[in-house]
């Protein structure tokens, strides 16, 4: 079975806006076992779309088409498959009712123009799945189809996930359930992970239960990902739950989550768990520490708030830590303490940076020190981080997160 | 003149790797005046990249290869061209001892692996510009081009300013330069700037002597791009300079900056000019502000920190503010002037926002407060932004920074 991604777009070809759908939805289609072999991207110029479906249906099976199901006159999408379908548009007076009554329950009048989302190509069926005002589809031509959603990707998601990798699999006589689960790791490198994975690896190779594989995603840390395929949901569910202990048993504290967790949800659900609170201060990490745990929903009971140190007044006014000439572990350490006091909170977490101009014994861009405190010591640990300066404030956020998380494991 | 965009890799179909290069490309043809009418990603299979790119030629007058020049024996792009070619690969001596030194340079002996790199089509031009170990290729076919470039960005796109767009529009019989500026707005509609210009945009038309266009660009404001093609550099700069003078004499202040200057690096440019210093204290933004002022390089002078209040012990505590049941003004100018004397700064910055939660007369989600406090007086502004969590923190973040930049204007 194999499915084009063809993307619709003038803005996506003027690199206005990049074209994030084609990959979300050609990594669907791997871990759904649908094979794909091209991506296009084409302009809003029917004759170029027509010619674009046309290539994808003869070296395909299916086609996705995304994005151009929009109210406007350059929305061509829908005329584009009629025309490769042979077929007359018409409307669809259920889809023209919804798209109305959505407006309504907005408190505002349907222009005019939405009903051209209602016309679809004769034999076309729509998506159950519409979040929006537009309408997915599902058009067969001959013992193919051309599926059409829209560029939105919430949307596209939605109908994606509802309808089309179903349908897909069940065309390719897939009755294999597809499962799969990501263990979020962090601390070890993609090479290093693998040879500790190795033996199991192997084994999977020879059983075929399950598979592996990595994918290193920057300071969202290294992801393995397990996929299993079974003949019903509840094995391959079972399968994903035994493998995920035997990588969790050989990975140990390198993982720290699994799928949408991200590291500073892990440390906000840990604290609160644990009934314990937090305060940071930042000089290395600029706000992003703050940002990142304020960004999760419900996370001000166990975050009480920090300090973002940009100046030696901050550091003295705010927390009373006399100015150091370059970042240093000891003055980390009192950092910690200090915003822990401060603030109230059981832990005070800190970060300094060696400024880029300084070079010295030991200390180079990239030094980094992360320090800890709670009721009973300050400690701070160092760290040497490469790359630029950007990288250098990512990868120290992650890092003093991690070591949070280490710290809150011993709790 | 018509280029397609090939993009190499069995990466981006996975969607382990989103596609941005082809959209910078796309850019920079469509600034260049060359048409691209197709994009198109292939993964690492000799006979489709083949195919891809005969059919990229059939189509185009030239073709830019993007990918799989790397030194691994899945970076098949030489031998794919070479194919299209119809020629032998031929090893560049030269390419490969620069390869060499490249190693040696780094104190590290090369792979032998890494001499493949060094192979080319014969009839193929290496590019000039080689900062990695990946040569460029312009790889002439008739009256054809085919370009390969790595997918490494910043490699591929010194290869593409240096060589191939000037290339392109040579062939193009573009002897007329292209110059482009981008004018950063914030504070009003695509629809309503459209309106403020509409009479100068009529004049260009029929003048020709420059074109304007929009670009929504989320927090990063509107971008309004003035295009002029000239006879010479010196020309196309002067028609620039009198279309920017004009576009901000009809604008005024929604234009915060050109080109790259975000909202902060003008921020603090203006506080440094003045001589003064800025705190913040972040309830809303969640050190949102923080991050953005303190990642720019040199920004410490200006910018002395802040405060991020995820409790009212943070508020209380910190800055001395009792905590009010809800967002308010005068709790918001409270803050900015509290964080302006705790940091003794000139002037402080303060986001509140009412909580989800939170349904009162006049409040509801989205209902922000800003605040702004100098040596005499506090004050705070009322916005109202719509959106979901992140995308009310987001535009906080944008707006409170622009209100600071609006105060800065008038000193």
């Amino acid at each position: 079975m194999r499915c084009e991604v063809v993307a619709i777009g003038t803005e996506l070809l003027l690199g206005q806006i990049t074209d994030t759908n084609s990959s979300w939805i050609g990594e669907q289609l791997a871990l759904a076992g649908i094979d794909s072999y091209f991506q296009v991207k084409v302009g809003d110029n029917l004759a170029r779309i027509v010619d674009c479906i046309k290539q994808a249906l003869q070296r395909n099976d299916a086609v996705i088409t995304c994005g151009g199901l929009g109210p406007t006159q350059d929305d061509i999408t829908r005329e584009a498959i009629a025309e490769v379908m042979g077929v007359p548009m018409v409307r669809d007076e259920q889809i023209g009712e919804r798209i109305r009554q959505m407006f309504e329950s907005r408190g505002r009048t349907m222009p005019a123009n939405n009903l051209r989302q209602a016309d679809v190509p004769r034999g076309a069926t729509t998506i159950r799945e519409m979040p929006g005002t537009a309408p997915g589809l599902v058009c067969p031509v001959g013992d193919k189809v051309i599926y059409a959603v829209p560029g939105v990707p919430s949307e596209m998601r939605e109908m994606m996930r509802g309808t089309i990798l179903p349908d897909l699999q069940r065309r390719a006589g897939v009755t294999a359930v597809i499962k799969s689960r990501v263990l979020r790791t962090w601390g070890h490198s993609e090479s290093g992970l693998a040879e500790m994975l190795a033996a199991h690896m192997e084994a999977l190779d020879v059983s075929g239960r399950a598979t592996l594989a990595f994918q290193a995603s920057g300071i969202e840390g290294i992801k393995v990902r397990i996929t299993a395929k079974a003949d019903s949901e509840h094995l391959a569910n079972e399968i994903i739950a035994h493998e995920e202990g035997v990588v969790r048993a050989i990975l140990g504290n390198y993982v720290f989550g699994i799928d949408e967790q991200t590291m500073e949800l892990v440390i906000l659900t840990a604290l609160q768990r644990a009934g314990m609170t937090l305060a940071v201060a930042e000089t290395a990490t600029g706000g992003l520490i703050s940002q990142r745990l304020s960004a999760v929903r419900e996370s001000s009971q166990a975050f009480r708030g920090g300090v973002m140190i940009a100046s030696s007044e901050a550091q003295q006014r705010l927390l009373g830590v006399p100015p150091a000439p370059h970042a240093n572990p000891e003055t980390t350490a009192a950092l910690a303490a200090a915003v822990r006091a401060a603030l109230g909170a059981d832990i005070g977490l800190a970060t300094t940076a060696v400024d880029d101009s300084i070079r010295g014994p030991g200390l180079r861009p990239g030094t980094v020190f992360i320090g800890l405190a709670n009721a009973t010591a300050a400690t701070a640990e160092r760290i040497q981080l490469p790359g630029d300066r950007e990288r250098i404030r990512e990868f120290s956020v992650i890092s003093a997160l991690n070591l949070l998380r280490h710290r809150l494991l011993k709790i």
